[in-house]
C-alpha cells in the first residue's frame, strides 16, 4: 500500500484519494474501510484510486481508453464494496489530477468509470465566488413508472404526520423524490429513520425531500430548491450527485413545460447546478482538496 | 497557521494535533471547527496543541512549568470551544511526543493540562497485544450525592422500557452511571435521544450504560464491564475516558468492600482499564498515531 494520499470533498461528500498512475497499488476492501475509518482511519465517503486507463486492470478500462479517457476513477464505498460511480467524486477527481498538473482542464477531460466515460469541463463558479467549480455530463435518466397525479409512490418518514407521493426518477440507481410545503417540514423530517416507500422498491431507493422556492429571481429558466436525501444503504448525507439530479427533474416535471431546465440546488453540504436536456442531465459543482496524507509507520503496519 | 499535523486517536476517540513547541500559533475556534470538520476538513473529536509550558500562554501553564511539566496539552473540542482535560487525549499526546523523540517514556512523564498536571507512564499492553499503552493519572474521584438503595437518580432511556436507578460519580465532570442486565438491553438503549436524569443535573451529566460481567477470569481483583456511553452535549461516543473511570467507579461500589479494584472496560471503540485507590483513579489504554497531514494551498487558503 503507498503511503501518498489526499483528502478533499465536493459539497461536503469526502474522499480519500490515492495516486497510483501505473496501477502498481492493490487496495483490499479491509485496507479501504480502515483508510474511510473516520476514528480509527483518515475518514471519507468513499475512496478513489486515481490510476491511468491503459493501467487500471478494471473490466471497464479497455472500453473507456478506446473512448479516449486517460484517466480511470476506480471508485470503492467507505465499506470497501465497489460503486459504479460518484458524481461528487468524479468532480474531486478532475480537480485531484489538474491540481498535480496531470490534465489541462482548459479542455474537456473524459474519465474513464464503471459506469462509462463521463465528460468533466472546469467553469467559472456561477455563484461568483472562487471556488474551482466543474460540470459532471451524468448521462440519461427517465421516469421508470407510470405516472398517476404526479406521483408513482407514497414516502412515509418519521416527524412527517402523513405519507406523501413520491415520483420515481431512475438515473442509473433509484431515486424517489417528495415535495414538501416549506423549510419546516423540511427540517422536521427525521432521516435517522429509513423511509418507507410503498410500493417497495426492488432494490430500495435514495429519498429525495424537496422545497421548491417560489422566487426564480425573475429568470423563468432558472429554478432553486433545497433538499435532504437519505441514501440507500447508508442514511442521511450531506450531498449527493444523483439525488441532486433526481430533484432537478422531479421539480421540473411538476412545474410542468414551461418549468426551468437550469436548477440551483442546495443541499445541507453545498449548493450544485443541474442542466436538464430531454435525454440528460449535467452536475455542476465545487471541488476542494484539503490536505495531503503521509500514513504513519504504525498505522501502515495496522493496515498491511 | 502552521501546516504540520498529526492525527492520532486513542480506542477511537480521535484527535488533530498541531506541533508548536514555540508557541508561534495562534488557532482560532474557527480553525479548530474546520479541521475538525469530518466532511469539509480533516475530522476529529478534538484538536490538541502540542506546546512547550513555558511558550503556551496559558493561564495555568505557570503552575504546570513549575511542577515540572515540560509540555502542555492545549485542549479543545471538535467545535472550537476550551475544554480542560481529555484522557484518551492525553495517551495520544505524550504517544506522539514520543514517537517524535520529544519526550523519553522510560520514566514518567508530567503533562500540563488546564486541569491540572498529569502524570503518564508507558506501560505493557496489559491484553497482550503490541500496541503502545499509557497509564494516566486521572486524580480523584467521589461520589457527590447521598446514596439511597445503591442510586441516588432515576434515569430514562429510549429503547428501554422503564426508568433505571442512577448512581452520580464526580471525576471533575459529572456522570451517572445506569447498570443494565444484560448484553440485549446495552444494545437496545437508543442514544441518538438525550437520556432523562431525575433530579435533573444543575450542569448536565454524561450517562454510562454498564453491564458487569459475572466472570472474573478466577481472579477476584479484576474486573470486567461493557459499556456505552451518551456525553453531554455531544451525544454517543465510541470511548471516553473518565466514562469508563465513572463506570468502574459504581461498579466496584455496588460490588461491595470485596469488590475489584481494577477494571477492563469494554467501549465500542476498545478496551480501557481503570485502576482505583481509595482517592485517585487511573486510566490506561492504546493511543496510535494513523497520520502526518500537510494541508493543501486551497484548504489554507479557505482556513486563513
Amino acid at each position: 500500500m503507498g503511503r501518498e494520499l489526499t483528502k478533499g470533498h465536493g459539497t461536503a461528500n469526502d474522499f480519500v484519494l490515492l495516486l497510483d498512475p501505473n496501477g502498481d497499488v492493490e487496495v483490499s476492501a479491509a485496507e479501504v474501510a480502515l483508510l474511510c475509518d473516520r476514528r480509527r482511519g483518515i475518514g471519507g465517503d468513499g475512496f478513489i484510486r486515481v490510476v491511468r486507463t491503459s493501467h487500471a486492470r478494471i473490466p471497464e478500462a479497455p472500453a473507456a481508453a478506446e473512448a479516449g479517457a486517460e484517466w480511470f476513477m476506480d471508485y470503492r464505498n467507505g465499506d470497501g464494496s465497489i460503486a459504479e460511480m460518484c458524481g461528487n467524486g468524479v468532480r474531486v477527481f478532475v480537480h485531484f489530477l489538474a491540481v498535480r498538473g496531470l490534465v489541462d482542464v482548459d479542455s474537456e477531460v473524459s474519465v474513464g468509470t464503471r459506469a462509462g466515460v463521463k465528460s468533466v469541463t472546469r467553469i467559472a463558479d456561477p455563484l461568483g465566488g472562487s471556488a474551482p467549480w466543474y460540470r459532471v455530463d451524468m448521462g440519461p435518466w427517465r421516469f421508470p413508472a407510470p405516472i398517476a397525479g404526479g406521483a408513482d409512490s407514497l414516502v412515509t418518514t418519521a416527524g412527517i404526520d402523513v405519507a406523501r407521493p413520491g415520483l420515481s426518477v431512475d438515473l442509473g440507481n433509484p431515486h424517489t423524490v417528495v415535495a414538501l410545503a416549506g423549510a419546516a417540514d423540511l427540517a422536521a423530517a427525521d432521516l435517522t429513520r429509513r423511509p418507507q416507500v410503498e410500493p417497495v422498491p426492488g432494490n430500495g431507493t435514495n429519498v429525495e425531500y424537496i422545497v421548491i422556492e417560489p422566487d426564480h429571481d425573475g429568470d423563468p429558466s432558472t429554478g432553486r430548491l433545497s433538499m435532504r436525501v437519505h441514501e440507500r444503504g447508508v442514511g442521511e448525507t450531506q450531498s449527493c450527485g444523483t439525488g441532486a439530479c433526481a430533484a432537478a427533474l422531479a421539480a421540473r416535471y411538476w412545474a410542468g413545460d414551461a418549468g426551468p431546465s437550469t436548477w440551483f440546488v442546495s443541499l445541507p453540504g453545498g449548493i450544485v447546478r443541474i442542466e436538464i436536456t430531454d435525454d440528460d442531465v449535467a452536475l455542476s459543482g465545487p471541488a476542494v482538496l484539503v490536505a495531503d496524507i503521509a500514513l504513519e509507520q504504525e498505522f501502515s503496519r495496522i493496515l498491511a
